[in-house]
């Protein structure tokens, strides 16, 4: 069985397509159900961006804090807000949730946007395919490039007892804006990270046992286009960032990431290390699973003067690591697509703890 | 204002993923509406795929003949088959219309799925966004790769006056079934005429003024998957021209095909000449447009061990290349893509019939 890939029905792509949004979202307004929901990240509060949101009047604009990694409980907080925002204007659920913003934001649209129809906290659906209505209608205009979560059909929530994404055909965005005049003010080393993920990621899928033509054709093109962004410092880097993203995220249609993202969603929830940031640290440490890939990225780090953060495991206690382990080895998939079917009995818990040991 | 691109919603990719064709269409299937139509390539007739048709009782199978290029008034004859069908069988619509063929195959299976529930003839909507209301649900099994057919939102159609397209949102397809299996007997010489069509669309579009950072990924990846395929013979190929068919549909998004198409759709038009074949014959001659892809061109010609037709036009009559050039010039986004804003000052009757006179 091979999955009937649900994509994204409906994709923007052009330097200052953002000014398009307001006809975009025209035709779901209805007398209904008129009110369209931002969730917005808060670091534009003061930014430029602020004043050319296209807000009607019975819009719902919500700044959301991505300082940490987006949790369970913030989504089952946002989703209240709201339900809460919508019965006091007397309307029932909201026509469009919109995430402007990261990965982060991304996820955290896509999560309000699924538990709005869905009953219960957003934790009961971390995993495969477990949720049961769709969602409201939800878009996506990334402000920083490389999660690929504006494709993805998964959200990446901290739950209270595991991180682990909403995987789910309902997760994915009915549309995205992709404006890359928006991510030309990211943060340098945000964008690194960023941009690093998408690069891991590729990586991970090129050299997975998952990989079918379909995921090479995607991924060795997002490759490509990180290579041009990061080591050939092309003049149009934001454009082909953008698009890296868009094509890492595909390519994982039939294809998983593998070793280093499992580590890496152990380092955030145990730490709250930012995801992309997890990632550079963790693959510094996996020369022996993707030593091409490691040299490269080690020379993307040279080239962008980024020092990675270390020692970061060296504070944490016995029961901390113990928890990492755990958090790491509930993604079956992942190891599965790094080592093959028989990864349980190569990548034991003692081999990941010592991996850990080292960053 | 940048297109707002309609993807294909659903997806799936692999070998042997054609068994999953009644799971797919079974989701569409209801009381009310239970019939789907398959239109299927009457080259199957007598081939093991008419067996594994997931057919049901009360299913309309249809044999299409595109030894000619699809024209309206098939479109029209089908179209009315299908009422007469369903009619017949006291139905309204059929749920599903599904075409497993080529790109003259998929073509007519979307100007169905579009006139049933459109009024009046097909002709009448050769152009851009002239189609109002949306199509019956409408699914692709490509088994011949190189038109794009199954991702573009057009279905090339050769009416009373024109060869052209029915560009539309509701043309593109509703689900494609993408097994690399099925294009594996295609005949010879028509899988590389398909996939010329691939490759020429891919340097049309990278060498076109309409070019972005979008539609450059895609046709860039189409471009070296084609040169997989028909440079380096590359085992899997039947995978990787799946991909590339697909890739080159999609860098269409945001460009446009140039030079050779336009004078390809004047060959077809008058001389009845296949478009896959039309575009080699006419590629040829245009090496002063684009050098590198024509001297490339040769290269795959040669190793694939195919004369491409010579003097089709030799004994065309003065009025008949007269309206070769009538049928070129109607095809503005083209040529602007190609040659710019000014192009009609560059291009004239004169210089557009010299060309035709060569092939």
């Amino acid at each position: 069985m091979f999955r009937n890939f649900k994509t994204v029905e409906r994709i923007v792509f052009g330097r200052g397509c953002f000014n398009q949004l307001d006809d975009i979202l025209s035709v779901q307004r209805s007398a209904a159900s008129p009110a369209v929901v931002f969730l917005v990240d808060d670091v534009f509060t003061d930014k430029p961006l602020k004043d050319r949101l296209p807000l009607h009047a019975e819009d719902l604009l919500i700044w959301v804090n991505v300082d940490d990694e987006p949790k369970t409980k913030y989504v089952d907080q946002l989703t209240a807000q709201v339900h809460q925002g919508m019965a006091a204007a007397d309307m029932q659920l909201p026509c469009g949730v919109i995430g402007i913003g990261g990965g982060s934001t991304m996820d955290l649209s896509k999560a309000v946007a699924l538990m709005l129809t869905n009953p219960g906290s957003s934790a009961d659906y971390q995993g495969w395919d477990l949720i049961k209505q769709p969602a409201v209608y939800h878009a996506a205009v990334p402000t920083l490039s490389g999660t690929g979560s504006e494709v993805s059909r998964t959200t990446v929530l901290t739950g209270p007892e595991k991180k682990l994404g909403i995987n789910s055909d309902y997760t994915v965005f009915d549309q995205v804006v992709l404006d890359p005049e928006l991510v030309a003010d990211a943060p340098r080393k945000q964008r690194f990270y960023t941009g690093m993920d998408c690069y891991i990621h590729c990586i991970e899928s090129l050299t997975g046992t998952y990989l079918n033509a379909f995921s090479q054709a995607y991924g060795e093109k997002a490759l490509g286009l990180c290579r041009k962004v990061f080591l050939d410092l092309h003049p149009d880097s934001d454009d082909q960032l953008m698009m890296a993203s868009f094509f890492g995220g595909m390519s994982i249609a039939y294809s998983q990431v593998g070793v280093c993202h499992a580590l890496s969603y152990g380092l955030s929830f145990v730490l709250g290390v930012h995801h992309g940031v997890g990632n550079s640290i963790a693959f510094d440490y996996l020369e022996e699973f993707y030593p091409q890939g490691v040299s490269e990225f080690r020379e993307m780090l040279q080239k962008a003067g980024i020092d990675i953060p270390r020692d970061v495991v060296s504070g944490a206690t016995d029961a901390q690591i113990e928890k990492m382990v755990d958090v790491a080895l509930i993604l079956e998939p992942l190891w599965e697509n790094a080592l093959g079917r028989d990864w349980a009995r190569v990548m034991t818990r003692d081999r990941i703890r010592k991996l850990y040991e080292q960053m």
